[in-house]
């Protein structure tokens, strides 16, 4: 058959919409690139398993090449690719079903679940300071007004932005009681703080947090003052090459976010720096919240162990064989 | 005369224009309220000492009365005052010329001398990070500049007013490279930094120093970082009032310096602080470069002290004799 | 069968006993709540599966409900309900022997196995501090004895309740050198001090040890000296439900505990707060000894997961079918 | 004249007081030490300068030698004694009378005045944690009452001889809303705490801090938990010995203060240390409050320079000659 | 058959080089010592299943026996023999050819793997400072260089041995620009650096690490100057024994390695201390570097108890019966 | 005169000596250099003042220039000519002979002072450890076993120098019981050391201090272990320069120090650092101990400004007036 096969055109669209970032955010994206998988499977027409085996790699390669950094993305076509067994064609493609149908569930219930964990932390009367915003931070919150306790919020702007103001909408209609502040304020009211949530873009294995520029150093405040730092973020954001010791590609973003009216002629002479991310070293963070639990940053390799093994060679970078 | 009298036009105006912030910036308002008492001083035709003291304090009043945070104003008129001796007006009205003099050709000197001080500590290749727009710590750039040394910087923002802006465009008119970046980035770029150098808005006897809104979390930051802070600050930038224990008031600025074009309806609902300043404590600052040599932090007290004595009542509050 | 059946007559008295305390410390509670559950299980007339299991999951609860708070008595139950299984009322019957049997086997042998393995930290000539009154610690401290290590012990008082004059005489019986010093002369002498060795009331998932009050600061001191913190606790002591991010109640206990004479009118005008435990971070401890080998408390959520596994919903609050 | 003369009488009742603790608080000796003196020096009948210096020195030992460790005996008898001048007994006299009214004059003056300068630190609403009793700092809270500020106390009890609850007592008679807690709950409620504030027992050229047992550990918490620590301390808590580097040395107290009925008994099997300070070091203290304005412990030394010089023998050890 | 059977001749020669430190290096000890088994194994003639085992056992104690402090010896050991199974004679020697086989070919891999991991940390650019020689380390350098990273190195000399100079040398035949240091300046140039790269000698259940003196002092400094830790060890370095608590113990070195031609002579009157390793705690380090990816210290107790299980009983210990 | 004129044999013959460092030791240095210009100012037979002025200041010249990086030389010159003074040639050169005089015997008692401070520090039954060798460090030693306390030393041979054999040896000649080290087992034996004892070669007014490459490491170390440091430090180590921020240059020694036979043919392709200082910010210093009295090393500042005022331009670089 050799790559003259087409993948189907649920493949093609998603790997095109998660590119051009109308599919985004870590979940969506992961729920988005197991459909296509399914989709595929589901649609496979060949009559050996290898053929099979062979166009769902390529699948999961097409979308795979879209965003080789977001860390969801190659851990949804891991989990289906990797349960994918079988003799024949028809039992292949019920295990992907299967696998595609039981990953989308989990993740439906993980934010759920993360919520009610991180909830557990959150005592009547406290206040949360949040930087950025993150849905698995929103959903610790969430799940605490729930359940009647009394939380109150600092909202860090965050530039350049300034997703704190999504954070300050949503919390507002939780009614959750909202002061607004500028990053560089965030010091200053950390004594009034019982708690430093945010997300996490990717968590590594030697317990570093990856999340939204500005994160390291205010965690490196929270301990200053003593205030301790949660991270929310589920099972999708753990990234399995970060076993072997790989570190983390920091994306830079466009300068013309740094830049103002001002400053925007003065591009080629001032120079701008703008990444995207920076790595907050576990000893500065109290506990990672997933929705299998809470775990210490120093720990959360043995979560990554259970999830992905020891093993973390990409399964769609296997030697094709012609079918 | 009791209150009859009329206070000298160039006191009221420059007591206007200081309210007004048509002057600004502290040695600016030194400069005028000095030569404003002078002005009052050269014409006074009073002709009992008592009456030319009572009208030198009640201008020295006036013009406090503008600004009463700002701490180089008060400074200024307890120089000018506290040097006014002599047994007739005469005398009086030339020991007040003579100090408002000494005090304008002192303030003239001390940046420079300070920007001498400071470039001391800056070497061939060292890289500055900067925060907010301070003159005196410029002084220090442009005097290595001066001296051949070559220095490069980072230039954070500084929300909420971006006064990194300025920064970074005086510092490109010294040919300095400048890398700018959001305020979120500083601690990721303080492992390239040899020298965190920033201004103070004042400085209090127990070593804390009070400036622009951010600087005690990056102090933290550098300290966390191995990344050494100086303060460049001119001697008028000392409190006196904190001689005796009172603690510097953080002044609050406009909500509206906060919010965006999308929060800026939820004004009520959201709730912003947004403080000028903040206090950095000793322990993270490591000198204090003023125009009479660096000192740390916990020994600016003699400083203090030697310009300013142990009673540090304000000259221009003593009770007033009628004319 | 409805709620009409009664609970076997130990199931009865050993639940009045936990609640009068009579029946106190970790390890005795746990014991006796697992021999009252054989008692039930052994005397069971149903003729039922399902009866047998609602009656179990009744004793249960009727025993959980005497200490909210404590943490081994939950242990105990979940441990003998989680490995409740059979077809047949005799089938189950006998499963619930089995592991009350094991159950109470492997309590008996945790402490000395812990000991032994605390011992292994301690050397001739070595110095330990003590806090409160703890067996684990002790031990700890009788394993080294017996096998022929040289310690000697500084013993805090440990106000209110003074559990460190029982720890002083239990020492002394070990022909332990011992020395008496009040709370406020620990930091004094943890010059002179190679471990601090104390026990845990529960410990968290997040690594956090729920120790008498006194404990957190008492390592915040240690660390400042630079003397490692041992915590010696069986795992009947580790909080399963903190597995999902609920924190520890916090205990009050009387206030006359804190009043003297002269003061003990002034209740009403003098608020006193007498929490019985405090709460230390898991960067501020060593290392946790139990009786399956010592962990650093950021990897004892590993043991938790051995142990307990994720999910850590209480057996005894399923559904009950009626009989 | 030999040692055939005898003191008079009010300082040989004087002295006996002092060492009976009938006269106890540092400044309660200070005060009657140098009233003692004045009263030496004003019935001496003695007709040489040699030989009224003669009995002024004896007087001096005679009294300094009642309680050797404490700071502000000698430096009563040094402030009166390195003022005495003059050509005749009768100048002589009169200097030291003047010394002595002087001296007592501003011991009288110093507590009012540094409570004022304490009280500077204190804003309304905020929460101060104590240790042990102290004039000094009762001065503080006491002044910031007095001008309108609300303050709330959390009062340790300060074992062994719980002077916590003289504190607790005369903050309520201010109407300070007090909570009394065991010393052990300290770490625990910093969280809630604005100000760490205590007094001294006396203060070192390195800015070491001597107080009440239990401070050096309270304030490392303070630290961790990012509560800053101020000691209020009239200048007569300052120790001139310590300019040429002596240390301080620590009194111990009884051992019973530390067995309760249970132990009592073991006396001679379990040893029992009972140290009455400690030494806090400059690092963990934020300033030290004094009559004549506040300091960083680093820069104490400065003020002690500025009252005692830099040769600080004592003036009543010089070699006598005979009368 | 009592204890007059023969150890095989290469189990005696075995034994033999490894105390002369003919046979030394942990990897290369412990492949000698499971080939010695191995031979063992394959030229045993008794006919019986126990007579087997005993020799076994013995043949491993012998092997023990030479060098009690190294952690890799009886890591093989313990493998080879935990494998060993069967009900024939012929049986149990072909699981032991396969064990040691396996344990073989998994040392022989382990290096490249740990070395491909590590290099995963190191970036273009980046500055690695090592501390004496370890052949883990230099195979994460080793890979780095093999995948075109450009690194260089600052070597310390690692005084008393100067095994820094071996280190030198093989980086230069690397083609890595190296820069050697003494000891004492490894502080000053730790602003250079961004990684500390060092081996273990062995690493304990607490996180702790055991490595050449000078590395806990070198972690400290590293944590001041924000340098991370990592630590290239690959798990035969894993000491089982810790798992249960027991401390490491340090091995002395010979006196005159410290003394120079001046001192030689002193020895008696100056006495030498010349530790062979120090322990640093798991706080200073970031991550350490397995075959089995890496893992934070805190962590590393997860992969001891894969590797071991919680009984790490020795099975050469176990009682002998007769044949 | 022009520059026709020659300066003294003495002037000459010290300034050879001392570039050749035949005149080595910063106190011997200055007290040589100051004998220079009293040989000077002695046989001068000019017969006008400036050109008497003229003279001193070219010897001075000649003096400087021969150590531009040590401190004792240019403070001893500094010294001398600032107390010149008088309308003749004879007035002048006998204000020289006073100062000359004055400043040596200062000198010669300032060691003897110095080490009774010192030793005021240090208690029966301390363990000090040293670093490098410091005749005032030593001078603390012996002033401590002259008063009759018992000290023990732990000796860094300190690399590349082995200046700590020379410490060893004089310490055994004190009697000190001494235990040499290398470098490397510095942080292992810090727990059993009560204070860390070196000198300085330079102390800047930042209270930041130069001395032997090894000490800002130690110091670290130091502070972790919670061993306080004492730096004994004469004032004429005090360095002017630094008032106004100059820096301290690091004098880089002989690369062929640190390499050895096998690494000595290296030398090109193995690049060498050995710096012969390192600088310890004040942070990590608890007193210094100068002829004046201790000092935190934050408030040195006072002291320096004391000895040299706030105006610190070399007064042998004044524009010279011919003859």
């Amino acid at each position: 058959m050799g790559d003259s096969f087409e993948l189907h055109p649920d493949v093609q669209n998603t790997a095109r919409q998660i590119a051009d970032m109308d599919i985004r955010g870590a979940a969506t994206i992961a729920d988005a690139a197991a459909a296509a998988l399914g989709a595929q499977a589901a649609e496979c027409d060949f009559d050996s398993p290898d053929a099979f085996r062979t166009v769902m790699r390529a699948a999961a390669r097409e979308l795979e090449a879209t965003r080789p950094t977001a860390v969801s993305l190659p851990n949804a076509l891991r989990y289906v690719l990797s349960e994918m067994e079988g003799e024949t064609v028809a039992a292949l493609a019920r295990s992907v079903e299967r696998s595609v149908g039981r990953f989308r569930t989990d993740l439906d219930n993980a934010q759920d679940r993360l919520g009610e964990i991180g909830a557990g932390r959150l005592h009547d009367g406290d206040t949360v300071m949040t930087h950025c915003h993150s849905t698995d931070a929103m959903a610790c919150i969430a799940a605490a007004v729930r359940s009647g306790t009394d939380v109150s919020a600092i909202v860090k702007e965050t530039r350049p932005r300034n997703q704190g103001h999504i954070t300050a909408r949503e919390l507002r209609e939780l009614d959750v009681p909202v002061t607004l502040i500028v990053d560089n304020a965030a010091h200053r009211f950390l004594d009034d703080v019982d708690h430093l949530l945010v997300g996490a873009d990717s968590i590594a294995a030697d317990g570093s947090v990856v999340n939204k520029i500005g994160t390291a150093g205010l965690a490196v405040s929270a301990r200053d003052r003593g205030v301790p730092v949660m991270i929310a973020a589920q099972s999708i954001k753990l990234d399995p090459k970060t076993l072997t010791g790989t570190t983390v590609e920091i994306e830079q973003r466009d300068p013309t976010e740094v830049l103002d009216t001002d400053t925007r002629d003065d591009i080629g002479t001032i120079a701008v720096e703008n990444p995207a991310f920076d790595v907050t070293p576990p000893r500065h963070v109290d506990a990672i919240i997933t929705e299998h639990g809470q775990f210490p940053p120093e720990s959360i390799v043995v979560l990554m162990r259970e999830l992905f093994g020891e093993d973390v060679t990409e399964p769609w970078i296997e030697t094709e064989t012609s079918v």
